[in-house]
Formats: C-alpha cells, sequence, structure tokens
C-alpha cells in the first residue's frame, strides 16, 4: 500500500516535514535517483543499518556521493524514500496504479483484500531483506523508528481508519469504536508474525484476523 | 509472565532442547549466575546484540569465561536465560510466586491484568533496553528470532491458549474459534507499539483491546 501523492511534482508538503526540496525532474537524473535507491537496499539488506553509509550508498550506485547530498541530508532519508518507490513500484506492478484503499461496500472484502496484498508484498524476498534491516534498526533507535512510522507506516495507517470511518457512517462498525485502535486487531498481528518469526503468515490467516475481528469472539 | 518450571530442579525438558544440563545448585554459585544475567542483560543494552560477546559478559560480570562455558553453550542461551530470570523476579516482585494466567471465570477481566501487568514489564526501564537489543536481532536473524519465540514468546502464548480455551469450554467464546490466532488480537496490537514505537501503551489501551477483540467491531 502506497501514498498516491508521489511523483505528482507537488513538492509542498514534503518542504513542510523538514525535507529538502526534491531537484527538478530535469535535473534530477532518473536512472541515477533509481541506482541510489537500489544501491540503499541492497546495502541495509547486506550490512545493516548501522553499517550502511552515505559513502557506502554512493559507492555501490555509482554516483558521487555530492550527488546523494545535493538530494538527502541523510542515510535515513534516502532508505525511507527507496522505501516509497519500491513499496510505489510493487503497487504499479500489482494494478498499475498507487494503491489506495477499496470500498466496495463490503468491509470484510476490502480488509481482507488489503491485507492479502500486504501478506505478499511482506513474503516478496525484494522487500523482505531491506524492511527486516530498517524495522529492527527502528526497534532500538526510537528517533528512527518514529520518522519510520511517520512518514511510512501511518499514512498507511490512516487508509485503515478512513475505511473504518465510511463503514462507520454505513452503520458496518459501531459507532463507539475507535478506528485507529480497532484497525490494530488485523493489522498487527500479521506485522508480529512477520517481525518476530512468531508464526507463518498467508491469506487464510490474514481472513481469519479480519473475521475475528468483526464479529469478536465471543457468541453472539 | 513466566513459566512456573523455574529452578525446580527437574532438568529433563531442559536437557531435551538441547541445552546443556545446569549444575547442581551446590556447584552453581548463585552469586555468580545472579553477576552473569545482569552483566549480559546490561551489556547487550549498551553494545547491543551482534557487539555482546561471552568475553565481554564475563568480564563485566567478573568470573572467568570458562565459568560461562561451563554453563551455556552461546550468548544466547546466556541472554534468554537472563530474561527468563528478570521475569521471574518481576513477578516475584509483583505476586510472590512466578505467574500463571488467572482464570476468575471473568474472561476479559482476567485479559485485562494480564495485559496491564504486560504493559507494566514494558515500561519499566530495567527490562526495556535489553527486550529491545534482543528483538531487534531477532527480526533480522531468524534463528535467535526463532529460539527466542520457542523459549520465550511461545511459552507465555500459550497461557492465553489455555485460558481461552477454558472460556470455550464455559461457552464465553465461540466454539469455532482458533484460541492461537484468537489471542493475537490482543497481544500484537500491545507488541507492535511497543516494538515500533508506533503509538503510546498503557492500561486503557489494552483493556480497550480486550473489549473491542471480545466484542467485535461490527453492531451486536
Amino acid at each position: 500500500m502506497t501514498r498516491d501523492t508521489r511523483d505528482t511534482g507537488d513538492t509542498t508538503d514534503r518542504k513542510s516535514d523538514g525535507r529538502k526540496p526534491p531537484p527538478d525532474a530535469g535535473r534530477r537524473s532518473e536512472r541515477s535517483r533509481r541506482a541510489i535507491y537500489d544501491a540503499a537496499l541492497s546495502l541495509v539488506a547486506d550490512a545493516g543499518y548501522q553499517k550502511t553509509t552515505i559513502e557506502g550508498i554512493a559507492a555501490r550506485a555509482g554516483v558521487g556521493k555530492q550527488t546523494i547530498y545535493r538530494w538527502w541530508s541523510s542515510k535515513a532519508e534516502v532508505l525511507l524514500e527507496a522505501f516509497l518507490d519500491l513499496q510505489d513500484q510493487a503497487a504499479e506492478a500489482a494494478g498499475g496504479t498507487p494503491f489506495t484503499f477499496p470500498d466496495t461496500g463490503d468491509l470484510a472484502a476490502d480488509l481482507k483484500l488489503v491485507l492479502r496484498a500486504t501478506v505478499d508484498e511482506l513474503l516478496d524476498p525484494k522487500f523482505e531483506e531491506p524492511s527486516r534491516a530498517l524495522a529492527a534498526e527502528g526497534v532500538v533507535n526510537a528517533q528512527l523508528g518514529a520518522e519510520f512510522v511517520t512518514k511510512l507506516l501511518e499514512p498507511q495507517l490512516q487508509l485503515y481508519v478512513d475505511r473504518l470511518r465510511s463503514a462507520q457512517a454505513a452503520g458496518d462498525v459501531r459507532a463507539d469504536i475507535d478506528p485507529r485502535i480497532a484497525l490494530e486487531l488485523v493489522v498487527a498481528p500479521l506485522a508480529q508474525r512477520w517481525l518476530q518469526h512468531s508464526g507463518p503468515i498467508s491469506h487464510a490467516y490474514t481472513d481469519t484476523l479480519v473475521d475475528y475481528a468483526l464479529s469478536g469472539l465471543t457468541p453472539r
């Protein structure tokens, strides 16, 4: 799942969160950008977050480190943008356009569809190693963890919030439910199994989570 | 929450999972054992898992490294036992005996009690840094992650499974629910917030998780 505001040329919100503004499309070589993202993701997968440096990314990408510093101010920024880009690519490969949360009127079906796609992404080898390296660093490094949450995780979770609010408006979810907590009943079990290697993940598993969360565990 | 089989002198099950048998109580100096646990936990908190070595633990504990190798065969084993011991201590400090899952007949109350205690433990500074160091390594190191799950996490989760089975027998949880998945609706959101710094944790938060999971999100 990805934001649908990438590469639209609208840089306003990106400036407001402290990033350097991206260069004009004409100046920013698409080939260099892609090489830098690929190098950043493969290096963090191979060496871990701590040993990944701007110099190392530049060397692997075959660009000067000034090229990287012109566009980003830290390795964390490079990695976060590389991840956003990776997810955009996955979404485009899957459906042609950056992902938005479906709203067919059938909440269970919509949640299952999105969670199945997330399972596929988590099981994709291209995605797994760099994701694990970044997630592991986020566990012990509260600052990176917070940045990861603000820029990557929370925008995705807000799509669940919006979908649950729509379900509340339709009377399909109780009005007294806090959607930001409710979404965790289906998202967090998948995240924990993946992060902690505490169980297998599959479409059947996430379907079950949705059924349990919507109906509850007690008899009706 | 801890196993209640620690330090009973029954070593059968510990041999079966490949550990060296613990020495007789008479040979194993309680003071050395405590010093080694403390050193292991503080070293992994300070230096991270990768840079923690048996030599480093021995130096910090003021014992020879052969003392450690006589009792454990790897740093992972030392750390896992140090964690089990830390949790036993916390349980004893809280209630006097190693923890077992309450079964008062009120499932919601029992789940809330246990989750509140887990929140307190996760917010305890003594517990937090070594836990994060070990959890972070588990994310990127599947073997350590699996060992952590088998020896630490899963025995705790099985207590939830048992409590949910008892609730099924009492008619308080639907018979078609898989307890091993159902428990994740309340345990995983807490774990994810803590691991990923993705939200605050509190007693009110875990109480809400229990209410949502038991009743479900859809109107009744």
